[in-house]
C-alpha cells in the first residue's frame, strides 16, 4: 500500500497552510461577530434539524433564514427559541427572495435545504455574492448546472460543498480506514445506492408527513409537495449521492482517480401507482398519473483506474432500508447487507464470511473516536454532526474536504443516468469537472485531524 | 396474479401431448434396449459425476464414452465398475473422434462435459446425426454458434438442452414457487451471478486439481488445462448461466418475456497475476501472462416486460462463494446473501428483513418434496439429480423444460458482454432466438409433475 495516507502526511496536510485555504476570504475574519455567520435557506424538516445542530455550536450564528412556508418557519423559530438564540431575520417574500437575502446580508455562508431544483440557483446566487455554500444533495440537476457551479466556485473563490452526510457514517469511515490501511488490497469494485421505500414520503394527506395519504404536489405537505414530481417527470437514478459519496474517497475520485462512463437501466414503473390505488382508491385522481421513474434503476460506473461502481436506486417498493454498500479489492470484501467481511489470510476460515463487528471497532475512524460524545444525539446516527462540523471548519479557513468537484461529480450521475436510460442504456461519458486536476489532487476526506 | 400457473394448468400441461413432445423421434422407442442410450463425451471430473448419476438410473445405459485423457478415462471406467455396469466402448483417437462416435453409434442422446469450446461442435455433430443433446454450460461461445444450434435443433427436431443444474437448487425452486404464487407481486428486478474464487481451479501443479500450483494450459491438469486460457483471451461475463438460468423461469424468459439488451462493465484485471506472483514467484513464466478478464464484471439486462437482471461475474479474487441471488417485485424482496426476505403485509415488522427459512419450507417445490430421497447424495446438493432426470425424461418423450432457446439465451450473454466491454459498456441488443415465439410460448420449467 502506498504511504500517501500515513501519519506524516496526515500531520503535514493539516499543519501547512494550503492552496485551498488561501482561497478562503479574509472577510470571514472581519465580520462584526467573531462567530461564523450562516444564513439558512429552506427551513423544512431537514433545515430544522441542521439549524438545531448549527445553533448548538458556539462558533456559529444564524442571523437570517429564508423560506416561503409559514408552517415550517414557525417550526424553525421554535428551534431558535429552544436553543436560547436570538430570533433570526426572515426572508419569506416569495420563491426568489433568497436573492435579496444573499445580496443584502453580511454572511460567511449559506446552508441550503430547499427542494432539489432550487439548490443550483441558490448556490449560484450565494457564491456570486461572495458567500460560501453548503447545499443539501444533489447540488445540481443537469450537466450544464454542474459546470456553472464549478466555474462560479472557481471564479469567486467560494466553497460549494455538498452536505453528503453518509460520508461520515461510522461504519463507512471505518471501512475507509480499512481501505487506506490496505486491508482490501487494491480496490476493484464498490457498490452503493439508495434503497429506501419512500412511498410514505412521496405521498401524504397534506396535513402531516410520513403518516399516510396519497396526495402529492400542491395538495401535499413537506417533501411530497415537490419531491414526487421528479418521479413523474424523470427516469434515472434521482438520488445517487448517499451511495456514491461514501465510496468516492475510498476510490480517490477527483484525487488520483475519476469516473469515466456509466450505464443505467430502469425497470418498469409500478410501485407509486400501486400505492395510490391500494392506499387511496382506483378512482383517486392521482391513479391516473403516469410516473416516469422506473422502480429500480441500476447504474454501473467505470473509473479511470479500472474500478467499477454499481449504484442501485430503489425507492418505490416495499423493502428494508439499505444503502447497498459493498467494497471489494484484491485481498477481500466487505458487504453491508450481511454485515460481513472476508479478508484473505486474516479471516479465520477460507472462503467464509465473518462478522464485520470486530473490524468496525478495530478500524473505528479517529474522528469518530474523538467526537463520539458530541456526535451522539445529532441527526442520522451522529453523521449530521460531522457534516455540519466540516462545513463550519472550512468556513473558518480549513481545507475543504468536500468541494465543488465532489459536489458535481456526485450530482451529475442523475442527469447522465436519465440520458442513458432514454437511449436504451447507452454508455454515457462522465465529464472531468476538475479538467485534469484529478491527476495531481491529493486525497483529503477523512485525513484531517478535526473534521 | 394471473392464474397461468395454477393447478389446473399444471395438470393440463402434463397430461396433454404437446407440440414439443411431437418433435421427439419415435426412434428412441425403437432401440435394441428399452433403456435410453446415452453417450458421454468428456469424462473429466464433471463427466464422471454425471456418469455416476446416470448409471444410477435403471432406465439408462451408457454404451459408449469419448475423451482424449487416459487419466480421466481410467477414472470414469472405475465409475462403471463401481456401478456394476458393463464397460463402455471408448472413443479416444484425438479431439475429433467424437464425430466418429455420433456417426457410428446408435444413441438416443449425448451428454457433453468437455471444455467450453467443444460444446458447440459436439452438439452440432450429435444433432446432425439424429441424436439429442444435453450439454454442460455454456452451450456456445459466439452469437453465430448460438444461431447454428437453434437452426440445427429446429431442422433436425433434436433437443439441445443446457444442463443448468442451479435451476434445480432447492432454495431457487422454492423461490420460483413463491414467484408463481404471487408472493412478490409483479417482478421488477432479479440478480444472479457467479461469484466464486476460482484461483485454485484456474491454476494447479499439473498433477492434481484444486490443491495449489500456478500452472495452466499444457502444464496443468483438469480445468486449468483449458479454462484459464479464456481468462487470458476474453473480457466479459464468461459464466453467466448459473445466475441467469435460475431467474429465467421466474421472469418467463422465452415464454412470455425476453431479454432485449444488456451492458457490461469490467474492473481492471489483477487477481490472477497476483495469485501467480504470490503463490509462485515474480519470476515464474506465468507472471508475464497478460490476462484480459477483468476481475469483476457487472452485466445489466433489460427485459421486454420491463424487468432488469443484474449479473455479477467475480472469479479471480478472494471471496466467499455466492451466486448473488435477489428477487424483487412490487410486494417484496428475497436476498440470498443475508438469507432474508421481506413481504409487505406478511413480514412481521414493517421495513425489516425476516429470515427466509420459514418460507423455504412453506414453499418447498413439489419436485423436491417428491424426490428428496433420491436426490440426496447426488452432486451439488441434489440438484444434479434433477437436471439428469430432466434430460432423461425429455429423451423418453416428455416436453423439454429447458430447450435450445433457453440454452442459447443463457449462453449468448457471454459474447454480448464481451462486445459491450470492448465498446466501453455500450448497450448491446440481445437476439430473439425464438423469432417471436416467446410471445405465445407457455412457461414450463418446474411445472411438470415428475421432472
Amino acid at each position: 500500500m502506498s504511504n500517501k495516507y500515513n501519519r506524516r502526511e496526515f500531520i503535514k496536510t493539516t499543519a501547512v497552510a494550503s492552496v485551498a485555504a488561501s482561497m478562503m476570504p479574509t472577510s470571514i475574519f472581519g465580520t462584526s461577530s467573531s462567530k461564523i455567520q450562516i444564513g439558512v435557506i429552506g427551513t423544512g424538516f431537514r433545515g430544522q434539524g441542521m439549524t438545531r445542530l448549527l445553533l448548538n455550536r458556539a462558533d456559529v450564528d444564524i442571523p437570517v433564514i429564508c423560506d416561503i412556508d409559514d408552517r415550517m418557519i414557525d417550526r424553525v423559530l421554535n428551534v431558535f427559541e429552544k436553543a436560547g438564540r436570538s430570533m433570526p431575520k426572515i426572508y419569506k417574500e416569495g420563491p426568489e427572495d433568497f436573492r435579496n437575502m444573499v445580496a443584502n446580508e453580511d454572511l460567511d455562508g449559506v446552508y441550503i435545504a430547499t427542494p432539489w431544483r432550487w439548490h443550483h440557483p441558490m448556490a449560484m446566487a450565494a457564491m456570486e455574492n461572495d458567500i460560501h455554500v453548503g447545499t443539501e444533495v444533489p447540488a445540481a440537476l443537469t450537466v450544464k448546472e454542474c459546470w456553472e457551479l464549478v466555474r462560479t466556485s472557481e471564479n469567486t473563490g467560494k466553497l460549494c460543498m455538498i452536505m453528503e452526510n453518509v460520508n461520515y457514517r461510522r461504519d463507512i469511515m471505518a471501512v475507509l480506514n480499512m481501505v487506506r490501511q490496505g486491508l482490501f488490497g487494491e480496490l476493484l469494485h464498490c457498490q452503493g445506492g439508495y434503497q429506501h421505500d419512500l412511498r410514505h414520503v412521496k405521498f401524504n394527506n397534506g396535513e402531516r408527513a410520513y403518516l399516510g395519504g396519497v396526495e402529492f404536489g400542491e395538495k401535499a405537505f413537506s417533501e411530497a409537495a415537490w419531491r414526487t414530481q421528479h418521479s413523474v417527470d424523470r427516469n434515472g437514478d434521482l438520488y445517487p449521492t448517499h451511495g456514491l459519496g461514501p465510496v468516492s474517497p475510498m476510490l480517490d475520485i477527483n484525487r488520483g482517480n475519476r469516473m469515466v462512463h456509466l450505464t443505467s437501466t430502469a425497470t418498469q414503473s409500478r410501485g407509486l401507482h400501486k400505492y395510490i390505488v391500494d392506499q387511496g382508491s382506483p378512482n383517486h385522481p392521482n391513479a391516473d398519473v403516469k410516473f416516469s421513474l422506473g422502480d429500480i434503476v441500476t447504474t454501473v460506473i467505470k473509473c479511470e483506474n479500472g474500478q467499477t461502481i454499481m449504484l442501485s436506486h430503489d425507492t418505490n417498493s416495499p423493502r428494508p432500508y439499505s444503502l447497498n454498500f459493498r467494497v471489494q479489492g484484491t485481498n477481500g470484501i466487505w458487504m453491508k447487507d450481511n454485515k460481513s467481511i472476508y479478508i484473505e489470510g486474516k479471516s479465520p476460515q477460507s472462503h467464509r464470511w465473518e462478522s464485520d463487528e470486530k473490524y468496525m471497532k478495530e478500524y473505528d475512524h479517529p474522528l469518530w473516536k474523538k467526537f463520539e460524545e458530541q456526535a451522539s444525539g445529532a441527526g442520522h446516527g451522529g453523521m449530521d454532526y460531522f457534516i455540519a462540523r466540516a462545513f463550519i471548519e472550512t468556513l473558518k479557513g480549513a481545507d475543504p474536504v468536500i468541494d465543488v468537484y465532489d459536489a458535481v461529480s456526485m450530482s451529475v450521475i442523475s442527469p447522465l443516468s436519465e440520458k442513458s436510460i432514454r437511449r436504451n442504456s447507452t454508455s454515457v461519458k462522465i465529464p472531468d469537472f476538475t479538467r485534469g486536476k484529478w491527476k495531481t489532487n491529493q486525497p483529503i476526506f477523512g485525513l484531517m485531524e478535526s473534521y
